[in-house]
């Protein structure tokens, strides 16, 4: 099963102005086609620290997928950061510029140096398409880098990056909703939890005053034997008097 | 100024199951009194991970803040996880027995074993405390250890670890709203750029077709340069014809 890490560009996430979305799309994305997300990393606008940061994570998962920092201002060092990773230079990508031409001349806006900054990709790249406002993102090794605005992304990640992407086995996810606190049947998920070794079991408490209750999340590739040990537990927690509702079966 | 780090632990939020909204609490909270967050984490309930997280960020930034896996079920492995970080022991910790004995003979909630596994914390720690649900965080060095669910993350970071924090020059941030894309003022940000070497200028593009513009954040501890900077950018908009507008100031 291949794996994956996410590194979120950007001094607004981390100043606490935006709360990322990137991620969280990513990573259901990344359940959806059987592709183990192990990390995340939100990182400042440094160029050093993108080097460092695309570097390790490069060499430690499958893919990376990088998002922010490849528009037209001075604070977008994306491209030159990923290129230092890999001792490339940043060079005038050809495809991208004339997507960029094609674009710009087709609207009233005007393809300025500024914009033609977006086309200089590290050298070997691939390009990402972006659907939406023509300039690409793009691919070095095994370092996929898209834009930072959120639209802009899933439309890159979906067009251009899945399709390409090797799917692995879906991790089904079945859960069930228990009208208790995780404290009352702590020891019920012990017992299931060393039965069925395979199933990562999750247990995630919830508060709406003056109820406490827990959802219990079993996920695994193997979708048979999710099913075996949440019948276990149901059983269990029906013989305990305990109400219960098994909430629709999802696959991340 | 002093720095910090966030280590989010859950599997569910590397699925995607869950959108993370700790690290945008403790990056709000963080800008507010001056310490400076270089760094969030999202990294999967496997201890030995949570073990090497914290061994290295710990090293690296003055505060580590942790949320996630401090409860009663088989899945809450972070107290042994960050003890082993430190190489420190379990023990049971009588003022957090103390707290949960109070708490739950209150209640008609029973005090079992399970819930009684939330007082076993490293050797030596500082709790951190709960004023929701009793069951303390704990701190270990400068490793700040809180609850995953966020009402009480949000609970025990307001009472009982920010007090204790030491704060720093708050970084101010005045935000302009402009009526171009970026690529149309990129030339205008760069001389800005040049110009206030002190200020972190941040361009933030938005679409909401058929319109684009960007937001530009000027960011620093120094409110006066940060006005002249706005200023200066503010009229060389003017003199363009761009219209644009100045958001109220805050302080992240």
């Amino acid at each position: 099963m291949s794996n994956a890490s996410v590194i979120i560009i950007g001094n607004e996430i981390l100043s606490g102005r935006t709360l990322d979305q990137n991620a969280n799309f990513i990573a259901k994305r990344c359940s959806k086609i059987g592709i183990f997300l192990e990390e995340v990393r939100i990182i400042p606008d440094v160029s050093k620290i993108i080097t460092t940061s695309v570097k390790n994570l490069s060499k430690k998962y499958h893919n990376v997928f990088v998002t922010g920092g490849i528009g037209p201002t001075h604070d977008d060092i994306t491209a030159k950061s990923v290129a230092s990773a890999f001792k490339k230079k940043l060079v005038l990508n050809k495809i991208a510029k004339n997507l960029l031409e094609n674009y710009y001349n087709n609207s009233n806006i005007k393809l300025n140096s500024s914009r033609m900054k977006m086309a200089y990709l590290p050298s070997r790249s691939t390009l990402i398409l972006n659907p939406l406002t023509a300039a690409p993102g793009f691919k070095v090794k095994n370092v996929w880098v898209m834009a930072g605005v959120p639209k802009i992304m899933q439309s890159m990640f979906l067009t251009s990056v899945e399709p390409k992407l090797k799917k692995g086995k879906i991790t089904h996810a079945m859960s069930v909703k228990v009208d208790k606190p995780e404290g009352d049947i702590a020891h019920i998920l012990h017992e299931i939890n060393m039965e069925f070794k395979t199933i990562d079991i999750g247990s995630y408490p919830y508060f709406t005053p003056p109820k406490a209750g827990t959802n219990i999340v079993f996920r695994s590739t193997d979708l048979i034997e999710i099913k075996k040990s949440l019948k276990k537990f149901c059983n269990i927690l029906k013989s305990n008097d305990i109400l219960f509702r098994i909430e629709n079966n999802y696959s991340y």
